[in-house]
């Protein structure tokens, strides 16, 4: 099993007297420390007009810890394509791979958040189009090695030749966020690797990786298990009142992302949301107690499949990072995968 | 007299059997040795479509610069404003500032390569018009503590909140390329510091310094002597033929600039291009020569008002950037700048 990170990041420092910008130091420090640990991938989100600072320019946060690092894999989770000019994004994400010796992720979704479609004034009833269209355009922008054009519905290009190419080849490796069946088999046909979320149990992703599974090799394509990647909050707790209070914690943190992401009146969009209301499902995914229960849990998902786990460490703990690492990791390296 | 760098980069590296993103490397590795050396600055360019693999996300290349250096300011001469979202401009220039406490020098432009015009499919004549909007929504977006909307001819943004803010206040510091008289006065209308390129000769620079002041103060403002930098070619000459040499290199560097953004069949557009064409201008106003040669030219600049100075080393020669600083940066630090 291999293991990388995921969350967030926001500007504002942790507590009132720290400046604008500690945050993202903060940020940056600690993934200094999981680059020694040996932590294998750092993802990222990318969002917008949350009034708490959260990371807006994802790129660049890992432009930044990319030039901080040396093994550590920066990934986007996810970029959401219909914000962004296909070309421009093409060209930063290429830069960043060139930069950092192929070490770009790079996580494409569609987006989900009711504030983000109507701040950019893109229509959600678009998304999915808008989607497939800045997506063909990356892929082309990537690959083409002579000047093209595109008129397509909502980008015009008109004889370009987009630089500099990737260091990965053909292009950065691409990852998507997927649940329901159809939504994975569109990963598969895109030929890009599969992030799971934090909330669905262990039952459910044993599902869907064997339902990826088929889907690649139904296209004749070999099936890697590291194509998966699972995120879990992980908390390793002191003891069951430690516990307690990081798993109300996480609860509020995933409370502020529905709030922030649903529109008026309506319960929130994605798959990633309605697996979130349920307070007792979302204790049960979560990889939250001693090095103990934390490595049972990760032995249900070995069994069902997982082969690379993403663990969310919310508050930023140094020592969940730490000990997670030293205590829990070595055990799951010892073993080797099982392929399935 | 203050000393930065301006120039571009390349991902190709400059022989044949360097990997592809060489190039940036050594962009990375002449300015570490810049920072070292105490140059102020290094301002680089942004491009599209040229087909040599200019740089084009120049804000991931500075970004990875300025997590590589400790004092140097990182600069953009400049970003094309109708190539952008300027809300996800706004973004990345605060988040990069961020980063780098307060080290940004965002140059802004409207845009002058036909090719670029026709890639992105931006009419050419509302390029001053798309450059007006983007600056307004910019601004906004980085001061504005408030949701805003804006109903623009090009944006639409509804209730938004713009962040990070930068480090900077109340945004990062904003260049200005001009020349003629009335964008002269836009850029000191719009408060921001003015560009003077490398091709004007040593009394127009003089006019335009002055004229920036004038207006300047016709506003009510007090006059920065620092807030005008001067791009000039610098090449430290072992003897005559070097020197020639390096004045072929930077006329056939030049011509590419010329051929690759002007329109077919028209000579092209900006006032840059336009004093790029006389090759006896070009190199009355190099920096090419011995260092008591550079001195002299050196000592006319400031005698003209210039106080801020950025060297273009075209071909990244590490010896000029050692010399300049050792032989011919000292005698002007000593002096201190005459104030107009």
């Amino acid at each position: 099993m291999i293991f990388g990170l995921f969350g967030g990041a926001q500007a504002a420092g942790s507590t009132l007297d720290a400046g604008m910008g500690q945050g993202f130091h903060d940020y940056i420090d600690f993934h200094v420390e999981a680059d020694a640990l040996g932590y294998h991938s750092a993802f990222c989100v990318e969002h917008h007009f949350t009034g708490w600072t959260q990371i807006s320019a994802t790129l660049n946060l890992l432009t930044w810890l990319a030039a901080r690092t040396r093994h550590l894999r920066v990934g986007t989770a996810v970029m959401v394509l219909p914000w962004h000019n296909p070309v421009l994004l093409a060209e930063q994400a290429a830069t960043l791979d060139l930069l950092s010796g192929g070490r770009l992720d790079l996580g494409i979704g569609k987006g989900y958040r009711h504030n983000e479609f109507k701040g950019f004034g893109v229509p959600a009833d678009e998304a999915e189009a808008r989607f497939d269209e800045a997506l063909d355009v990356m892929i082309r922008a990537w690959t083409s090695t002579e000047r093209f054009s595109h008129h397509g519905r909502v980008w015009q290009f008109d004889d370009i030749i987009v630089e500099p190419p990737a260091a990965q080849k053909p292009y950065p490796a691409l990852w998507m966020a997927a649940g329901s069946a159809a939504s994975i088999r569109k990963v598969a046909e895109r030929g890009c690797n599969l992030l799971l979320d934090q909330f669905a149990q262990v039952d459910v992703i044993g599902e869907r990786i064997a339902l990826f599974k088929q889907e690649v090799e139904s296209l004749g394509r070999v099936f890697d298990p590291m194509s998966v990647a699972v995120a879990r909050d992980v908390y390793v707790a002191k003891d069951a009142a430690d516990r307690r209070a990081a798993l109300e914690r996480a609860a509020r943190m995933r409370q502020r992302t529905i709030d922030v992401a649903r529109a008026p009146g309506q319960n929130g969009g994605s798959h990633v949301l309605s697996y979130a209301t349920s307070a007792s499902g979302n204790e049960a995914a979560a990889l939250c107690g001693s090095p103990d229960d934390i490595a049972r849990k990760l032995e249900a998902l070995q069994a069902a499949g997982v082969h690379y786990l993403l663990a969310s460490m919310g508050g930023g703990s140094r020592e969940t990072l730490r000990r997670f690492a030293d205590e829990i990791v070595p055990a799951f390296q010892r073993h080797p995968a099982h392929i399935m």
